[in-house]
């Protein structure tokens, strides 16, 4: 289960409350907005990518695989159709460290992506989801 | 286009970057993390919730309805099977106000969940999604 707040706080302001933490989110100023926080479409970008990240630092630890560095960056392509979502996903896992093993990266992505992330298994019945891994020196 | 960064920093936590705005998300102890901040998975949660709060608050603002508090209520229920996800979603649009106009309210509820709101023709797509009025005194 899982039950998320989200409470009218003036304009187009409002309040998340989840898990007993606090996110305020608002509109930017072009459709009436302050500008107050970040717009709610992203979240589920947000969503995928920690969820997704929280399982390969899971995997790569019991690996013993630890990075210097570790970014997950989504990118979400809308429909030019209203109303707008994202059709096409893609998942940039950036690195660095010395030495990461290659193989080992792929592996812990790959489970995560085919078989523990949930947000990926919901979010794939509407968007073609697409990855790449990134060594950076 | 959406971007968004999720960027480890350390044991199970992540720094979430979307739009200039930062939210630290964290698991719980139980998994292994420090419960710094929300877990990634109510965030879609919270997405679906923001976009169409904000709709429904756009269009009663443009119908010169203005409640005297509104409060997005999202309960959705995972799969009992792995990996879990948010299959049935349910949303309670909660009002406070004198006189509120049980068919305005309706109607910006409708058009946001049947024409407006991206996240929900996104969601729906893996979730029954489904919603109710209440009017608390």
């Amino acid at each position: 289960m899982g039950k998320v707040n989200i409470k009218w706080t003036g304009k187009m302001a409002f309040n998340v409350e989840v898990g007993g933490f606090n996110i305020p989110i608002d509109a930017t100023e072009k459709v009436g907005g302050m500008n107050g926080g970040p717009q709610p479409k992203p979240l589920t970008l947000a969503s995928l990518g920690g969820c997704t990240g929280m399982d390969v630092i899971s995997i790569l630890t019991k690996m013993r695989v630890k990075p210097d560095y570790f970014n997950v960056e989504v990118n979400g392509e809308l429909t030019d159709e209203h109303p707008k979502y994202y059709h096409k996903i893609h998942i940039r896992y950036i690195f660095r460290g010395r030495d990461l093993p290659m193989a080992k990266l792929e592996k812990a992505i790959n489970l995560s992506q085919d078989r523990y992330c949930g947000v990926t298994e919901m979010l794939n019945k509407a968007a073609e989801i697409t990855h790449e891994i990134v060594i950076e020196e």
